[in-house]
C-alpha cells in the first residue's frame, strides 16, 4: 500500500472554525491567529469570508483582517466569497483566491442557502467568469458528503454529480466536507473511488468533522484512496452547528501528528502550531479541540 | 481490502476506566455499570481487579462485584489477577476467566511494578500452572506496545517477544496496548505484522488509548491486518494517567459506530451502551469521553 509522500493541510479555523463560535473575536486576535499559522508553516490559510454579515456576524471584518495580516510568499491567503457581490468585496481587499460552495443534499441547499443546488451552481457561473478574468483561483466547496442532518443518507453518485459541476465551471480543487461527521472509512474511499471517476484524484480534498471521533480514520481511509489535500482547523475552532456541544472540524495538530507518525511531509511545525491553537483558546476562553494539544499541554 | 465481517469489543471501563478515575466509587454503582453493559450486549467485561487495594484503591470491592452482578450466560466476566494472591481471590470470587499484564518497556515495568519484563514473566508461572489446572482462561496485556512513556521508542520485536512469551505460557490471546497514544496507524500496521509471525492474528487484540487521537484510525488499521479484537472503555472512562486531563482509553461507543459503519458485526445496541456510559458519568459527574454519545446527546 502506498501512501501519498506529502499532503497539503488547508487551515480553514480562521475562517470555518471562527464563525462557529459564540462570541466576538477582535479583529486584532483574527490577524494574529493567521499570523500564527503563517509562522507554523501552514501553506494555505483560510483567513476570512465575504458574505453579509447578517448572516454570519463573525466574519465581519474580513477586509480588515487581510490588510493586516503579513501576507508571507508561498503561503495562499484565502476567503469564501458565495457570490459576485462577495467576490468583489474581496477582490477590493486584495484577495487571490476564493472559495465557493454548494451541497449535495437538495434539503441542506434550500435550509442553508435557500435556494436548490441546481440555482446555487448557476450563481456561480459569472464569479467564475470574473474570476478566471483576473486570475483569481477558485476553490470548490460540496457540504453533506456523507450524511445530511436533514436527508440521513447521501449518495456518493449525487456527490460526483455536483463536485463534477463545479469542476467542469472551473474550480482547481473540490473539497468534499462530512458537515456532519457521519461518516466512516468505508463510506470515504467509497465516495473517493465514485468521485475520482470524474475528477482526477490530485485535484481532490477531504474535508472532516470529529464530531462522531472519525475524521482520523477517514483521513487515513483518504490517505489510501491517494487523497493528500486535507481541511483542518487549528485547535479544533468551530464545534458543530448541528450538534451543541459536539467536535466540528478536525483539529489541524491531531491531523498532523498522524501524518507525521505516517512519514507524510507537510511542512508544518507542530511546536509552533499548538502555540497558536493555544492562543487563540486563550482568547476564546474554551478548552483546546485538538487532543494532541491537551496531552502536550498536560506533558509539560 | 478485506476486512473482518465481525469483531468482540473487550470493555474494560468498569477496570482500567475506574482505577483511573479519581473520586471512590460505590460497590452498587460498579454492579450496575456492569449489568448495563451486559444489558448492551457486550460479551466481554472486564469486571475489576485483584489487587492489593494499597496500590489501586479504586478496585477495593472487586469480590463484592462478582457477587452482586448478573452474570449473563455467553458473557465473559473477567477480572485483571497480577500475581498468585490475585488468582487465589480471583477464584474464591468466582471468577472463571483472569488476565495478567507484562510490559514491553524495562523502564515502565520497573517505574510500574518495580520489577523487570522477565521477572514479571517468571510470576505468572504458577499463576498459570494453577489457572491449567482450574480450566480458567487467562488473557495476557503487553502495555507500552507503540512507546513508553520513559523509553520513547519501542521496538516491534521486543513486543514480539514478551508477546510470545505470554502466548507460550498459555494466555490464549494476547492483548496489545498502546498504553500513552502515541501510536499512529503505520506503526501499528508494522507491529501487528511484526507480532503476527509468531502469534495467529485471530488470537492478538488491540488496545488503543486515544490520547493524541489516533484510536480509531489505529483500529482501522488493525482491522485491515486482519485484527479483530478490541479493547475499550465506555464513555471513554480512565483518562491518562501520564497525562493529566487527556482522553485514555478509547471509547466503546466510538468504535462501534466505526465498526457499524464498517458493516462489521458485534452484537451491542448502540442505544443500550450509550445509556450505560450516560450513567456512569453521571454517578462520577464528569464530562462524556465519547464523541458519539456526545454528538448523540446534543441531538436529542
Amino acid at each position: 500500500m502506498n501512501l501519498p509522500k506529502s499532503a497539503r493541510l488547508v487551515e480553514v479555523g480562521p475562517r470555518d472554525g471562527l464563525q462557529n463560535e459564540k462570541q466576538p473575536i477582535s479583529v486584532a486576535d483574527k490577524v494574529r491567529l493567521v499570523d500564527d499559522l503563517s509562522a507554523a508553516g501552514l501553506s494555505y490559510i483560510e483567513v476570512g469570508s465575504f458574505v453579509s454579515p447578517k448572516w454570519v456576524p463573525q466574519m465581519a471584518g474580513s477586509s480588515e483582517v487581510f490588510a493586516q495580516i503579513q501576507q508571507r510568499p508561498g503561503i495562499t491567503y484565502a476567503a469564501l466569497a458565495p457570490n459576485m457581490k462577495g467576490f468583489e468585496a474581496a477582490l477590493t481587499a486584495g484577495v487571490r483566491e476564493v472559495a465557493v460552495f454548494a451541497a449535495a443534499s437538495e434539503a441542506f441547499s434550500q435550509k442553508n442557502i435557500n435556494c436548490s443546488i441546481g440555482e446555487s451552481l448557476e450563481r456561480f457561473v459569472p464569479l467564475m467568469d470574473a474570476a478566471r478574468q483576473q486570475g483569481i483561483r477558485v476553490r470548490g466547496y460540496v457540504s453533506c458528503v456523507l450524511g445530511c442532518p436533514y436527508e440521513g443518507e447521501v449518495r456518493a453518485e449525487q456527490v460526483a454529480s455536483v463536485a463534477k459541476e463545479l469542476y467542469a465551471m472551473g474550480c482547481y480543487e473540490v473539497s468534499l466536507g462530512d458537515t456532519i461527521g457521519t461518516g466512516t472509512a468505508g463510506a470515504t474511499r467509497h465516495l473517493f473511488n465514485v468521485v475520482g471517476r470524474d475528477i482526477p484524484r490530485n485535484l481532490l480534498a477531504g474535508h472532516f468533522h470529529d464530531t462522531y471521533g472519525q475524521a482520523l480514520a477517514n483521513i487515513y481511509a483518504s490517505l489510501q484512496e491517494g487523497i493528500n489535500v486535507f481541511d483542518s482547523s487549528v485547535a479544533g475552532l468551530g464545534g458543530c452547528p448541528y450538534a451543541k456541544g459536539a467536535s466540528g472540524n478536525v483539529a489541524t495538530e491531531d491531523v498532523l501528528y498522524l501524518l507525521n507518525g505516517l512519514g507524510i511531509d507537510t511542512g508544518i511545525d507542530m511546536g509552533r502550531l499548538i502555540q497558536a491553537g493555544a492562543r487563540i483558546c486563550a482568547v476564546l476562553d474554551k478548552p483546546n479541540g485538538s487532543r494532541v494539544a491537551r496531552a502536550r499541554q498536560a506533558n509539560t
